[in-house]
């Protein structure tokens, strides 16, 4: 737990949760009638909404982007390194909303909810949903919030395909397009890796084709395993030689299939962490979001028609080391962004962390991050109303 | 099946079973009392046996690298496209000689031959064995074979590190050492791997800790787990996306977690296929044989002196888009022998088919090869005796 909070923390957050009721037509066909988003909001809304920010989550992440719920919380939300006073995403300056997607386990709408028709909890009946699914959801979210125009939509991996979603689907609804560590849409390698994640799931004999909750238990070997080789490919082979060589548990050697290796024991404490916090089905379905995401199906699978359609201004970064995501699959994006004849800054940051880099406190990182937010700050329209339209945070819960 | 026998094919071979009786004291410390190696050869051994050729193979291989068993095989062995009259190595001067190692599943005894203090098979009682423990047991065929001296020992990947162990082992027992897409040990990433791919396996249901046989049942489900991964990462992501980009199976997606992409049908189909021919076992001791190979153990760690009791020369080769080990890992390797004075010449083939490319016939690769196996051709000793001494490929059976 802290024992303070950090005078640059967003502080003791707690989030909020809206319901919608209009239904929501899937890209699969089909249909939620109604759901709920989990999202927490840090800084304040100024008085014509143009300050606000959206943060569009990776695939195991979740709406506790920054500060803390508790004072017994052990450790701040998932990217406190970029969001909070004076940090890259100053909330001095934004109005920072992040929220939980569809299909997830943190309290939005997903799996683990209550499905009406049946009364039980969804499982493996929720539909799976699309990258464009999830970004009208919070285009819905945003109406609710009186967001007109986002300052700014911000994501890595994932959460950089939520990013180019929205800004080539609700155009006019953003003035700048952060993309991290992402990819115009996942290479046959990406998919594959995902498959064999969802193999360890699926055929984990506690999975019961994922009605595991009718069954009082949790695929905990199938999703650790799934972890672990997530893990593994987010990092670059050099940070692990660093972090672990091939240091030695114990003394010496036991000539059995125990965990002897430093990395096998941090790959199994990992696994078995993530097994216990978060749903198999949900990760079956992230995953899947991530396969099918490519937007340019609707354009001929021409990335450069597809992005002809935003009016943002876009920012894309990668990391050397990132072979998940790696810099060339930015330097797509980017590519396709010049031909199209878009506003784009591009950073490649020197990193040995891998595809995790992105959610480290790399200097270079967070300050490339920060110059660029100051543009975007600067593209704040200067304020046409006198005075608040009364969305400050308390008022929104 | 070959409607004929392609005239530089080894044509049809028959392997040959031999038993030693002497005890096998192995790293682990456990003693194997008594064992089998299932073993092949093509050409003809000369006169004063100084023309023998051992081949090692890699994680899933066997002794059958050349040619075919009978005219029902639909392919020959695994290495056919180096092995032959006329090819890489040219039967037509070498005596090629090809095992199956400790602890395989193709006839060398393993944990599914009987154990006879229980006459039970082996199953997980099989004792772990390391790659000197192969290599003695390899020194032990030669002395049986009467080839003092190996023309050249040759290997790839796993089989290049038996190679390596050759050179310091039983540095007077061999003239060349031919190092193919290997490593002077692995990497935390590649053990990583390894770990993700034992727990596959050791978490199907079916795996009963290494007892299946005991079941009747064979853990199919890890087991074909545990070779998507592999498969997966000894392609490279050039070769997928050329070979299988973003293709569907259907028309449409699904939206199910059935495999829609190709590359999921391909990788499904070839876990499938290798869970019905490997055990379960075998795969889990010879990943560990990988882990735990490093033979600067001995040497303070230090390749350069472990490599100076070499008296061999070396042939040293890697290919561009291998990432499982990497041209970076087979440099270590020839930077090491340069400061040990060693005589070494080093190839990095351009390829797109990452690790696999070392079992692939690609022209570079295949003249290179052949052009040093000349030079290995043209170091074999002058004959000095007159006559056989009786070890044609038919009187060794």
């Amino acid at each position: 737990m802290p024992e303070h909070i950090p005078a640059d923390s967003v502080g003791i957050i707690s989030p909020k949760v809206q319901r919608f009721d209009e239904p929501l037509t899937l890209r699969s066909g089909r249909i939620l009638e109604s759901y709920e988003l989990i999202y927490e909001t840090y800084g304040e809304l100024n008085a014509d909404a143009s300050n606000a920010i959206l943060i569009c989550h990776a695939l195991s992440g979740d709406h506790h982007a920054a500060g803390y719920h508790s004072m017994e919380d052990k450790r701040p939300g998932w990217w406190d390194s970029c969001i909070g006073p004076g940090k890259s995403i100053d909330t001095n300056k934004f109005f920072v909303v992040s929220l939980n997607n569809l299909g997830g386990c943190s309290g939005s709408t997903g799996p683990t909810s209550i499905n009406p028709e049946t009364g039980k909890a969804y499982g493996p009946d929720f539909p799976i949903v699309a990258v464009r699914d999830w970004v009208r959801s919070q285009k819905r979210l945003a109406d609710f919030l009186k967001i007109q125009q986002w300052a700014a939509v911000i994501g890595g991996s994932l959460g950089g395909m939520q990013v180019l979603r929205w800004s080539i689907q609700y155009p006019e609804r953003l003035r700048h397009a952060l993309v991290i560590a992402s990819a115009p849409k996942l290479s046959a390698q990406n998919i594959a890796f995902n498959e064999v994640a969802r193999q360890a799931i699926s055929k984990d004999p506690d999975f019961h084709n994922g009605r595991y909750m009718d069954h009082g238990v949790v695929p905990k070997a199938g999703l650790s395993q799934a972890r672990m080789l997530g893990h593994l490919t987010y990092m670059s082979g050099d940070a692990m030689k660093e972090k672990f060589g091939r240091d030695l548990k114990a003394d010496e050697l036991s000539f059995s299939f125990s965990p002897e290796f430093q990395v096998e024991s941090y790959l199994h404490y990992q696994g078995q962490k993530f097994s216990t916090q978060f749903d198999a089905n949900t990760y079956m379905l992230m995953t899947k979001a991530l396969d099918y995401f490519d937007p340019t199906v609707d354009h001929d699978g021409d990335l450069v028609k597809c992005l002809s359609q935003a009016q943002c201004k876009f920012f894309v970064v990668s990391f050397t080391t990132d072979w998940r995501f790696a810099p060339d699959r930015s330097e797509e994006i980017v590519n396709a962004l010049i031909q199209a004849d878009k506003d784009v800054s591009y950073a490649c940051i020197a990193s040995e962390n891998g595809h995790d880099a992105f959610l480290l406190p790399i200097p270079r990182y967070l300050d490339v991050f920060g110059a660029y937010m100051e543009r975007v700050e600067g593209d704040i329209p200067a304020c046409t109303k006198s005075t608040s339209i009364g969305t400050t945070e308390g008022e929104l819960s």
